[in-house]
């Protein structure tokens, strides 16, 4: 078996961590069930370009499970968990091209290796394989039967394709389904960001001035763990439609040259930059804690901080102190996303959500592959629905459906009356 | 002047009444005071059928600064504040129709009494006026500008008249406005469902089973709201994607069989009927307290409640107790929407935003008419966004635009990277 | 049989109401069952000096059940609800000398009348009975068991006395008792407040600054139930540990100075006089709403509201707008207790706490008859645990008793370790 | 200077890890600034055998501050951060005797050497130092002003004596102060019980079914962040008052038959042993969590566990999965504090209130000194108070003071009227 690793010997290590995000992704697991009985995936080939961690290598399973060869690459150098991908070689006999830390060429290799399995179906997070695809193996696209895709920027880049008409294959937008994007930004984002901000500082956060800088899904969900914490937290938003939200939530709402003020701890999770900038750093409280949740790590402008600042070293892990004329400046994880840098990002359970979409979109891609153009497509609700209802299964909570004279009034209700 | 009201006399209590709601509706006052000096209806003939409360009070008062010339009618016969009406013909000199309690045939008459001013722009909660101009006065609808709705219920038989392109003028569905949808339903309802069972019960709500039927943006506010008031909350739904939000927003989920044999309280807030049927009231505990939200008097099955009983009587007011062989049953309302029938419904704030919506939709109207057909509109984001805008300003609340960077960078981003 | 009510023919309007109130107190009814079968208080008569209410009649039903001879007077002359008075002369046969808006004098007669039973036991709210009994039937007091108190006001006399020497009987200050002071004032105010301004003024209470003076356990009461309702609480103390456990819960802590131009609402609920003065006053935003939870009108200067104000009008039941010179403040209840003069008070569940101590009371000071001195007692601590225990039990909650290891172990641990 | 530490060339790292506590304990700072000016330890000996934590050191650092000379040793052999007890070496020239992991001999030799500098005042945590003044060093006692104890179970202790006539000197509880226990255990240890579960398993605490053992302060710190967190929980207690208070703030209340079969997580928080016992564990939920907050490992019967248990295996830090028959349970931290063993205790601004108590307790004794007799104290209200205000002033939080009106009528109330 072809692979590229880091060292073997680390795979028991890799088992235990792949066991305790097992343990908590039970819907993926009924699925992985599912699948070992039909064998869905008898003769498919699965190429996947995906974050190698514990969670991952139980997709992996779960495909394998349903009869699909696989062969799995990272779809980031830095976030390869290689004990993981030590227990999936090892162990699963899978074979996986990923090293941590592994240079721009090693990475690009490791998908090209991936694409030598000719696999009928790809998944991708961020769009990786895809776009080898397109700009590298014309050839093969003809034999495939689609792709799925994890991200939103991933989702992005297919839309620009498929309006271009540059889009030769189907692919699914896993993101957009109900089940991933509700879940992930409220509750994992919510969670994990209070999580680092506490392993970085081990501050008390009640009664702490708390600035959420947005009130999309995920400034709602830190918004909501911060409170639930005891703090008193402030909004910031350029949309008045969410400001007005976030103050009938019984939240402060401020602009952002008030917030920075009073601020003990500022979060932003915009999507957009320089949204504390050097104007904001100048008026900010000392000993004062920047974290960023957005993806990228220009939310906090950095640069102007460094420039302020006349020397800065580091207090605790991934928490450096900038010490200004006037004041000290906390910054986390260097303004990257610090529920991923201080934390262990989202917990298995949103995983066990988004990655059940992903395998019942290779499923779905499969069964559809007579109908499906070189579109992007959504999964229908039905799935989100299965999802979610295997979801409250795994937690044994019974729901109820609409009795027919229900169904029938709903209907005529819509009609008119 | 025309008009038909219960009693002139009644127009200085009317005046008081209308002055509260003017208090609390800082948006639509904004509005009314740029409308008396842009005069934009100046000439323009505004025809309405709205319930006649205070705050339609003020939605008159605001079309009327801005030049329009008005005639008002009921969008329900038990709806009319009589000393509104009063207060509306007396002070402000507006023709009203509408008289509380009226019979049906007088309903219609008024509705024709208003469309005798030959109004260019119509408003509607419900489409009554819409519809008795395309079934008896199809002439009239030539020279009109347009119309607004309020409702769902309004708006579901606008678009299927679009559908069967039997619609004759352009339409605003001002329901579909965020400003509308979003804070009515989970504000409004959520905040007068409890006032009204604390008004018809005054119980204690700390502590008890609160089972909230339905987890859409009513039953959201309800649920939040009687956990902000110390209950113990269950939710109940059909859907499994709401139930698993429901459950990760830290509430029990249960089915109606389970959660109805603990029950102290019940709401109802689903928008279907017979939610609480006879095998649930046979399984409540003695005791139980029963309402609904939801629009219409079908999701509580009554007829199933007065079968099952030996005996009931009226303990107070909106209350009454049914005696079963084995238990008592308290129904409030007799299962009517419990936040209109035992408090005052939407509180005047809500209704702000609502109105405004219509304020700004007849403004939008004339200056599009050019450009509008026979279709059904949703207002653009901008007023929205305008709207927002001024409840904020009203509160004193002052956020952050972006900088022209930032909105470079959010449109790059759209496209890439 | 003698007595002094204000209309017999009230009695059945008075039976359903009590009814409801029975409905809502399982634990005195729980009592009331085992007092049936006791009879503790055969031959005992117990005379009552409380409002009479729907929740003080079921008290009255439970000490007859258990045998006693009763008499009963109003500790208000404001608070008698006539048709409870005449139920319970009608069809609980018990003697009741109490009409709504007696005079002074007539109010001093019905105690008088009470106090001809020649009771052996008496039940104070406030102490008036216990003060004549002092002061002019001293030659009574020497058959007598004892006495319970309710209020802080009236125990607080009694310390008094009992400090000069002056008390020459047991007295119970059920007041003390964990089971009334902690589930009253946080659940009972809590609530209430909140109901009392809803039923006022029909505001929507989500993102409203509402200011709660006095952190105290009824402040903390309203500004839980405050936040749950979606408004933005700000909290003002004068008590720096009480200060700072608001701010840690998450609270915005600020001087009234600074609280009362933010504040949309205002609650005093300190125990203290002038909290909002006339400095304050002139720095309100216009349309503030001011309400006082206090047990005295003295904590909203209302004098000096008064001077202030160019004139003032009735706009709502409970009510009053005062026009300043640059802006309107609107006044509940004149700064009466907003909760009862606007919403009906303490729930029946929580009187149900309250009065289960008061049977209970009267109980242990007979059984406990040749022990007692002539002192203040407050009901040992079994009998809070009792009267939990039966709450809990009538909501069908079971929880743990202690193993004889683990009670060994916390006796040990005592004890060093 | 003699001193018995582990590594002098740890001490830069441990001054950074100090610099950050002192940063998050502004009233320790506020009280250094003063001792530093008005010098109240002058030719004051303080021996003192407490956590040598980042936190302590700056406690040791304000009373250097203040004039004092003083010794450190360790008050458990675990706890001693060996880079801090540098650093206070190095860089404060402060005698540390504490090594981490000492045996026990080292442990109590270090304790004499810090006797053997014969200190006026002695501050504990558990009272091993002044056990040891009592047993060994009699002669020492006389010349000395007095001891500060910081734990409930030293206070225990040293009341025992009290009443004994055992106390040879005056001893401050500073454990009984209001800003030491009501902080401490529902702020700090409800924060960090959260944090040590997230780190330990990084599971999402939304929509887990969470069970807190124990209603005390600690308790319902932990209920209140669980359900802050968004997990529904469940409370379980044995004393019906707390259970019930439990229940009117909104939780679940079961006894622990019911609830540990609905359990994802049990924390327990009683202080007594076996809470969760062979009976339990075997009713347990596969994969449940089981932790523990209260001060000994007793709690959780490990024993039984282990016994029940066919095998177990580490699955990540601080995280064992037992494999029982049917099942997988899994035991955090070993059954000890989670809070301490997977997270890092209580954050600074925790231990800011405490130790000012420390620091103020100390000044204390020595005013008055000519006063105090051999017995417990607890710190006088105004040292609360004063406490308190420098947090709120460190928070740049301004609050009222009474007027002199309003001290006049709380005097007069509490006269009677």
């Amino acid at each position: 078996m072809t692979k590229d690793i880091k060292d073997i010997s680390l795979a028991d290590q890799g088992r235990l961590k792949i066991s305790w995000a097992v343990s908590n992704m039970p819907v993926l697991n009924l699925i992985k069930k599912r699948f070992l009985s039909q064998k869905p995936f008898n003769n498919i080939i699965i190429g996947a370009c995906l974050h190698v961690t514990s969670e991952t290598a139980n997709l992996m399973k779960t495909l394998k499970a349903g009869g699909a060869k696989l062969a799995l690459c990272a779809s980031n150098p830095l976030s390869t968990q290689d004990q993981v991908a030590a227990s999936l070689v090892k162990h699963d006999k899978i074979p996986v091209f990923a090293i941590n830390s592994e240079d721009h060429k090693t990475y690009f290799k490791h998908i090209k290796s991936v694409l030598d399995f000719k696999p009928h179906i790809t998944l991708d997070d961020g769009g990786d394989l895809i776009s080898q695809l397109h700009k590298n193996r014309q050839n093969q696209i003809k034999t495939m039967i689609g792709s799925c895709e994890e991200t939103t920027t991933g989702v992005i880049r297919l839309r620009a394709m498929e309006k271009d008409k540059a889009l030769k294959l189907p692919v699914i937008a896993v993101n957009d389904s109900q089940t991933k994007k509700f879940f992930d930004n409220r509750y994992g984002t919510g969670q994990s960001t209070i999580d680092g901000i506490m392993r970085a500082t081990n501050i008390l956060l009640a009664g702490k001035n708390f600035v959420v800088a947005g009130y999309g899904w995920c400034g709602r969900g830190i918004a909501t763990r911060a409170r639930g914490m005891g703090a008193n937290v402030i909004v910031c938003e350029v949309d008045p439609v969410k400001a007005l939200e976030a103050k009938m939530d019984g939240f402060q709402v401020l602009n952002l040259e008030k917030a920075v003020k009073k601020a003990d701890i500022i979060v932003t999770a915009t999507g957009n930059k320089q949204v504390i900038d050097k104007k904001h750093l100048i008026n900010l409280k000392t000993n004062v804690i920047l974290a960023n949740s957005g993806h990228f790590n220009v939310e906090i402008n950095v640069l102007a901080l460094d420039k302020l600042a006349q020397s800065k070293k580091q207090i605790r892990k991934g928490l450096v102190q900038y010490q200004l004329k006037d004041k000290k400046i906390n910054l986390l994880a260097e303004g990257r996303l610090v529920n991923l840098a201080c934390a262990e990002g989202h917990p298995a359970e949103v995983m066990d959500l988004s990655f059940s979409n992903q395998a019942l979109g290779c499923e779905y891609l499969l069964k559809n592959k007579q109908k499906l153009e070189s579109k992007v497509y959504i999964l229908p609700a039905a799935i989100d629905q299965k999802v979610a209802s295997l979801k409250l299964k795994a937690q044994g909570i019974k729901i109820n459906a609409l009795t027919r004279d229900q169904k029938k009034y709903l209907q005529s209700w819509q009609e008119g009356t």
